[in-house]
């Protein structure tokens, strides 16, 4: 549904090679491929495929949501940056994140997720500097979000801070 | 703007002496003003009078924030809840929390206040409770927000917990 169309307007496309504005090691997987012609490709785009992102999410190992839900979410979010593996005219998604925001003081970053074929190799923090680019595009001050225990130090990387002046993450979960 | 008319619609009239319903001791301001007419109501309107509710805010020593960003934030919540005394055909504000969403798995919630004249009465609880009830109606089911440390234990009382699984709150700010 227009996913071509509007690709090119919300997109921006990162030559493997010249990915080194946005992460010190991003390479993409040209050390796997050796085609140097492989685009790395980071896009708002709404229009992605839900199989696809399942998928995504499957790879690493996180637990089915119902895609009807996963719609609305996609929906509703604020903002939503894909990173995609381009080759001629083959796109794989192999990065996604997303966040909720009231469009004017804050926003919660959500759903970070990179392919474990890509991972280590400098494209979650390519992925979180877009999406941070986006946020401060758009005026946002107050950029958060709940991480993993395993996952703190990965943040921590690109100056996201853990408890700071002592605030606290808090869940409620229906009983 | 239409607030009375729609006002019926999107409220909920609690008399204070029924609002144990929400709380242990609410017992609203009845002990000071001795009128049992009082009527404590929570809404869901939108359409709150800016300068009112910066009044709000000022009472507890939040620093300003433009109004027209409260305006946009407002309008871009997913829930935004505000309590009231009503007493005859006058109103007051004294409570606010509102919410952000991507309307199916997660809600945060932000500014949570109620106005000092107010406090340690069950109030703030009351107003949780709504903003709870809500969430909830709408099928979230992981609700977050941040809570500075003095208020950890009043968020504790309503069933948040801090590091659920070791998750931590981040927080990044523009350089
Ligand atoms: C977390 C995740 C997005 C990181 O992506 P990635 O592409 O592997 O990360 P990068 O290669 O860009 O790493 C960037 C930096 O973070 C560090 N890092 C990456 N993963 C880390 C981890 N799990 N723990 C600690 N540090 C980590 C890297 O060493 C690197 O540090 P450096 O810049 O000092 O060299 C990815 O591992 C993933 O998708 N994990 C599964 C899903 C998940 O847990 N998401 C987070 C949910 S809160
Ligand atoms: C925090 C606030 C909303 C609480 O409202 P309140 O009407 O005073 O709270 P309640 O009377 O409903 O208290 C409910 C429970 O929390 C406890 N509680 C209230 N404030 C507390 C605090 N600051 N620290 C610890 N516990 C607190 C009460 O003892 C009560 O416990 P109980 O049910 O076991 O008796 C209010 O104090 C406020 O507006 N503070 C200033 C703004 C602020 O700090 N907001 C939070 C930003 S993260």
């Amino acid at each position: 549904m227009g996913f071509w169309k509007t690709w090119f307007s919300s997109s921006e496309s990162v030559a493997t090679n010249k990915t080194t504005a946005f992460g010190e090691h991003t390479a993409g997987d040209r050390g796997k491929s050796g085609a140097s012609s492989d685009n790395i490709v980071f896009s708002t785009e709404r229009d992605i495929d839900l199989y696809e992102l399942e998928e995504l999410c499957d790879a690493v190992g996180w637990s089915r949501r119902p895609l009807r839900k996963v719609k609305k979410a996609i929906e509703h979010s604020f903002l939503v940056a894909s990173m995609w593996q381009v080759r001629g005219n083959k796109r794989r998604l192999i990065g996604f994140a997303r966040a909720t925001s009231d469009h004017a003081f804050n926003a919660t970053i959500w759903d970070v997720v990179v392919h474990p074929d890509f991972q280590g190799q400098g494209m979650g923090k390519a992925l979180m500097k877009y999406v941070l680019k986006k946020l401060r595009s758009e005026e946002i001050s107050n950029v958060t979000l709940f991480a993993d225990p395993q996952v703190v130090d990965f943040y921590r990387t690109m100056g996201f801070m853990p408890d700071p002046e002592g605030i606290k993450g808090m869940f409620w979960y229906p009983q």
